[in-house]
């Protein structure tokens, strides 16, 4: 994609799927996304993002109001599959608490490790705390949950009444998200090992990890 | 401390303490770790550390030669009193590798729980990455191993051989680092209950568990 050539268009931003034939707004979450994982969100300017897209900076302004609202969709797109999947297996009463837990944790692994761009780097940056991101944070916190709620209930009976769901939660999540810092570090990143944990911290034994794992 | 007074001295930069009695070095560094915590690395200048440290921004060139050397030093200090506590948990013989493993967590995690500032935050930032933090990569890789080392010793007999010391010692890092975000979500932190979801992941029964817990 040349960026000169695009940007002598005049007339109306873009609309249309662009020479990739891919969805215009996909083509600037990408182009930003890789940029504010390589540089930084505060290193980062639109007209950075909009040449790296191949478009024009007011062709950008007609998909995103800015910067923010660009860092806000890429940051509920790293949780917002793996909330949908969290939703179906605690729908779904034919797998156990824990085989559904380890197929979420795999799933979830999975998606961080796969993502084209390592975006959960900027979760514990200083604008991923600002009001904006209050979507991306209430996104997080269900997935956190429905982590927890699986792990109380997948729970071996010995740890029952010593660990709230919230905090079982906030520990599955963590660990899940291993996978962001082991892509950072260039390490490789092992789901099935990682859902293992995942149970081994519910205090359950190889067996029923091993049967958690081949059913889920 | 006030900023105009201390910019008002002429002469050489104060390489004594100053007003707080604490050292000066010491002092930009809190100025400039709460800043970097606060508003990013990139957002922060070294003007704007000396004048949160109150003192003038060459004082601040005698002691440090930039912002990535104040940085490299703020990641360092994370990092390095762990390191030195692992070494000699390592070498203390009366120690189990399980009750060893289970105090060094407890002190990281506390460590990371009760600095000022939670630097912690900084680990994933596009700057981290850089040849010029090279030493606190290093240290924070001694302190992995040293994890990876003690949890295969006191691995369960059933995963022997399952884990690579490297990729259980990344998992037990990571879950200690987990006191960087539960701070950063204002969430409150449990050293002994994530000291124990690290021996879980070793694959301990808690029997075993409360032992560790008691010797360490």
């Amino acid at each position: 994609m040349e960026p000169a050539t695009v940007r002598s268009r005049a007339g109306r931003p873009r609309a249309t799927r662009g020479s990739t034939g891919r969805d215009p707004r996909e083509e600037i979450l990408d182009a930003a996304a890789a940029l504010f994982v390589e540089n930084g969100y505060a290193a980062t300017t639109t007209r950075a993002i909009a040449e790296r897209t191949g478009i024009r900076q007011a062709s950008l302004y007609y998909h995103f109001a800015g910067k923010e609202e660009i860092l806000a969709a890429l940051l509920e797109q790293t949780v917002r599959p793996s909330v949908d999947v969290a939703r179906s297996l605690r729908a779904d009463d034919r797998l156990s608490p824990a085989a559904a837990l380890h197929r979420l944790a795999v799933y979830d692994v999975e998606a961080l490790a796969a993502a084209p761009h390592n975006v959960g780097t900027l979760y514990l940056s200083p604008e991923a705390r600002h009001e904006r991101f209050a979507g991306f944070r209430a996104a997080r916190r269900e997935l956190r949950d429905a982590y927890g709620a699986l792990a109380e209930e997948a729970l071996a009976d010995a740890l029952r009444g010593t660990w709230r769901a919230d905090e079982l939660g906030a520990v599955i999540i963590h660990l899940v998200e291993i996978a962001i810092t082991l892509r950072n570090d260039g390490d490789p990143v092992d789901a099935e090992h990682v859902a293992d944990a995942c149970l081994r911290v519910c205090g359950l034994h190889e067996d029923a990890i091993a049967a958690a794992r081949a059913a889920g």
